[in-house]
């Protein structure tokens, strides 16, 4: 087993990777929510002073990314790379903003993953002895994916109980071989976990089986117990998933007390009508650093396992009768190298 | 700058990283094709047994990296991580073969780049320490491209002179720490570069531009001359794009000698109607593990950079006025570690 490598999937840095710069932006319902005393920026404009969506949603990345490296005092001609992706068709919001960052690109497509997925890659990237700072960015907008993974906004379709609410919101983080923390310490990646759900309106069911799988194979490969952790946060699987994934546990014997999901911190679900809660690749970004960076930063948490929760389907796949498969990765952050 | 850095955008491997095992399947113009000799399987269906198109793709992808593990000797059980893309949106092709691998997944998009990306990052997966064998696999199909970036095939669209043909083709490739070669040395990220083009018939042109600056950055980071390769092979630029890149290289003076494009090589443009030749992921990952793998090993080529450009836009990026940025990532392969 090559050295860093821990189990079946998961990765042990050699030295810990610092989270050096984070930045988010989200839009107006977001900026409501819980959490609106804390994100870099809250647009009152759903196009973010662009003329369609799609592009605000590039313009997000470009303003998440400016303010993640603001913060870590680094230009974008510092990152070796950036890793990112969105919801969109093509991935066009992070092809485009990267096209004006100018930044070596590794375009990701891992549907509410790709946070996860962005920071783990970057993460190995650096400590590999490839880079020395590379970024990670990940977003969604309520508009650009109502209308192509449902119905056009002006249908004004009726939601389900179960249906999670695509956050307006982006995040990014600059990571580095140098710094003072928060750290990441370990990665554990994915695989594709389909339990036959075929509603795309209960997403956070189809995903709570591979964040189960991904949660158990971290914790098993690097020999942690869940209480290791202060906090074990998934993103999103919502109030449904959520309960899902803590009654998948229970069938083991263990209870997971310490579990939150950033569609749950994101938004007030008994006041702002989201149904089952936030969902979309920027939801988790934007909880992470609005808030969790900062509180592990701030001494307030130690340990936290941040694991983005992905809904692998498409309208055409769902059409042709498949199921939804799912699939989360890890990423363990510590304030402690 | 990290140990393994080069320049701007290049690493430079600190232990070749060997390809193992590869193995591909195409569809039947492919096959009619000048390698038809040399693929592993051809299927007369184009529906490669399954109901739909898009669950064929996902079947193309199983039985590519199917027939890459049976050559290098492992079971899927021993790849740490699998790299992979498709043109689909939402990536399903990827998602929904990497389900029944059962392999952890990193999914990527890079349109046409990906065989490229998906073969960089698990060469720096490997290098880093963090893996003994990575997989990488890049898809495409015709009819699931056609009816998705352009018109159903029923409506029988004119196709006009500068247009490529997306090719009905998956490669993938077993890469491992240990092994007797064709070696992976160095790998160069792209930037999006985008000059303007809106055309989606014309994507050569498009990509050019950015073959141009990732194979420049490549000489540059590396000090070496275009001349120290065999072949300089762009992964696909058809005709027109080809010589939009010799004749961006003959405005620095050089003349780009050794230089093809896979595009080029997977059809006979004299005599199967493809007009400025193939595209789509999987012709670069083809040609890739059907012809130059095959000749790197066999020793009639020792040093070829393989250079895979993704043509980064969306039909709705069209619609609403942008134009088409390209990428291009490059890995250099050679017989000697």
């Amino acid at each position: 087993m090559a050295e860093k490598q821990l189990g079946s999937a998961s990765f042990a840095l050699a030295r810990p990777v610092t989270v050096l710069g984070w930045g988010n932006i989200v839009g107006k319902k977001e900026g409501e929510g819980p959490l609106g005393g804390l994100f870099d920026q809250i647009s009152q404009d759903s196009y973010f002073g662009e003329q369609t969506w799609e592009k605000a949603e590039s313009a997000m990345q470009r303003q998440a990314v400016s303010a993640a490296l603001e913060r870590s005092g680094q230009p974008a001609s510092a990152l070796t790379a950036l890793f990112g992706g969105d919801l969109m068709n093509q991935c066009i919001a992070t092809s485009y903003a990267a096209r004006s960052l100018n930044v070596p690109l590794f375009g990701l497509y891992g549907a509410c993953s790709t946070m996860a997925e962005s920071m783990a890659l970057a993460a190995l990237l650096i400590d590999g002895g490839f880079a020395d700072f590379a970024g990670a960015v990940a977003s969604s907008h309520f508009c650009t994916a109502e209308r192509q993974y449902r119905t056009p906004l002006e249908y004004g379709g009726q939601r389900t109980p179960n249906a999670q609410w695509t956050a307006t919101a982006c995040g990014a983080v600059v990571l580095a071989r140098e710094g003072s923390g928060p750290y990441i310490s370990h990665v554990t990646v994915g695989k594709v976990v389909d339990r036959a759900i075929k509603d795309p309106n209960n997403m956070g069911a189809a995903m709570a089986p591979a964040a189960y799988d991904t949660i158990s194979t971290h914790l098993s490969d690097t020999g942690r117990s869940a209480g290791f952790y202060d906090l074990i946060v998934t993103g999103d699987l919502g109030k449904l998933g959520s309960r899902v994934l803590k009654e998948l546990f229970r069938q083991d014997g263990m209870e997971l007390n310490n579990h939150n999901d950033c569609g749950l911190m994101l938004f007030d679900l008994q006041r702002q009508d989201v149904h089952c809660g936030g969902s979309g690749c920027g939801c988790s970004a934007a909880v992470l650093t609005a808030l969790l960076l900062e509180q592990v930063k701030q001494g307030k948490l130690h340990n936290i396992l941040f694991c983005a929760t992905g809904a692998l389907h498409s309208p055409t796949a769902l059409g042709q009768g498949e199921s939804i498969p799912g699939i989360c990765h890890a990423v363990a952050i510590t304030d402690t190298p």
